[in-house]
């Protein structure tokens, strides 16, 4: 397996992961009773909740391709590493469309719950694969930099635990639980914009 | 990230997005009541969104093309940029479904409205793809074309204002305001077909 | 536009649209009334109509590769032809679930058209899309070998006519029709297999 | 058509076909009458049926990768026997969804032979792929490793063999059946880790 072809199936599970999300918005105006108008503007926690994920699922995209860069050679264990991450990676339009259908409801705590459970163990399938390829430069190119490694080692190590302590603020309170993983992926964007720039 | 992999996530969702247009003409024949010859006929306005919608996204497609075809590298701004703006591209198969649906009841001005603003928005963040890139040709590949970056830099910026215009329109008159988002991509095939020979 | 990037979009719509049919023969499942056998043996149409769409874009992804095979540039005009054909291609999944649906009760006549008409217009885009690059030797490679170019001319010119007629049948016998479409396909295949290996 | 295109085209259809299995475990939390907690609790077999067809299609993704890998040119015949393979392969979301839906109810036996039938005429269509290329080497790459060939032979042999006796199980017990398709995939993966670092 080259590089190449795992690349392709990994940014189609993410684009089509991605763009699957919108479904989920559109499953929520049903046209039913009120006017359309002030169904669109009642369905808001629908647009909030597609662009988290629909960002998260962009950060996903592009902190694989840094993984990938520094990778010369791939393994078994590390395509079907890949697979599991991949597979929780497209597991999150479901919890997408449950936070979005009852972080109103009695259903937030679970909806932000299992929200949470998803991204949380993405974020540690995510660090795995990364760990296998770097431990003893398993599956680095010849050419790594070893400063840039062990600098995405560093980054990454943190994300599993950020998404499991917002996760466990779900069962207290599901709408800072949400406004956690918001602000987790702002965070992570504009981190990166500032710290790519230098 | 190479500009390889940046082309193949796009890529990924505009195909997506265009071909998930479908879904939406699908699920307006349910085939209760009627005959299904005219239940056929009378969805007319899902045909027309369709080609609409999937026309702009070929559109976009094609000036997404001209874009990266002038870049030489990318940075994480450059990036995120491109991944708000993916998460508005992916948001058209939502309004279009509206407008298909509603365009002859009294949800038309909504509908059009917020198709209208999400055709604004995509507008708007690809100029800013574009201006981002082209600033003191900031990620323009070397031997970038002046003529040729000023030329596209013209043909951008009236684009998001014209799409302001016509979902300003949507407020008076929805009607009207569809048939200029219809006009508008015909317009842009063909200026382009025009354009594109001499 | 380089060929490359023109592939990706295509084959992401063609391997998009055909996994989508898959959602047809989902729908007709509901488990309601009668046993999960039962059911699953009675919506037989549903698994001819799959097989048959999947076949079908299959060969047109086969054919849209030997068109691209053969040109050396493509313009503006060949692209947004190239995307009323996808959008043809891609509206496929619609009319293959109406044939399922509805084959056997009153709605058949107008299943049967509705597939052919979209089949007759995603093969006249075809050739069309053919006939522009080809007329003058327009978009094709320097070295692109004479007899192939009309071989595939010669190859390409019957299907729309064929497709048309098969259409205009449904409106006596839409069995007929759809038996028409199926060995249609299959004739396609036979014939390259057995031209192919020569 | 040279191996690139073909990768590209099933390996969409892979990426497809496993990111719109969660539209089956979507479906299953309507969210009407008891608490979502339960509700997410009670649908565990389509997390199960998702975690399975996923890995499944990740195998088979990784099987194709390995015989395009010793493929050196394709023809007319390997194109539609791959085309019927993906056919299969995109075939897998609907008898998962009938699984995760029916194994706990009357329905478990139809359920389960249907999935088990899927997956034999899968792996059967992949090893008629494989042996066809490798047939007096017809296609393979001039330097092909025969040591490598017979051992890919040796190991794709028992596939459709060992579902094909997991599909008859389910007649007599869909549960086991289903047990015996987890066995599989976790069995493949687990050989292929310990096969692999050797």
């Amino acid at each position: 397996m080259n590089r190449g072809r795992l690349e392709t199936f990994a940014d189609g599970v993410f684009a089509i992961a991605a763009t699957l999300l919108i479904l989920n918005v559109d499953a929520q105006v049903t046209g039913s009773g009120r006017s359309l108008g002030h169904e669109l503007l009642h369905v808001w926690p629908s647009y909030v909740a597609y662009a988290v994920s629909f960002l998260t699922i962009g950060i996903i995209w592009v902190n694989h391709h840094a993984v990938i860069g520094q990778i010369g050679r791939v393994d078994r264990a590390f395509l079907f590493v890949n697979v599991a991450f991949l597979m929780c990676a497209a597991f999150i339009p479901f919890p997408t469309r449950l936070v979005a259908e009852h972080i109103r409801d009695h259903g937030a705590a679970a909806a932000a719950f299992t929200y949470g459970a998803t991204l949380t163990t993405t974020a540690a399938l995510f660090t795995a694969l990364w760990l296998y390829a770097a431990r003893d430069q398993r599956l680095l190119r010849p050419d790594a930099d070893p400063r840039m490694v062990s600098g995405i080692t560093r980054s990454y190590l943190p994300g599993p635990w950020l998404y499991l302590i917002a996760t466990l603020v779900a069962l207290a309170s599901p709408t800072t639980s949400v406004l956690l993983f918001g602000a987790i992926a702002l965070f992570y964007v504009l981190d990166s914009l500032i710290f790519g720039r230098t």
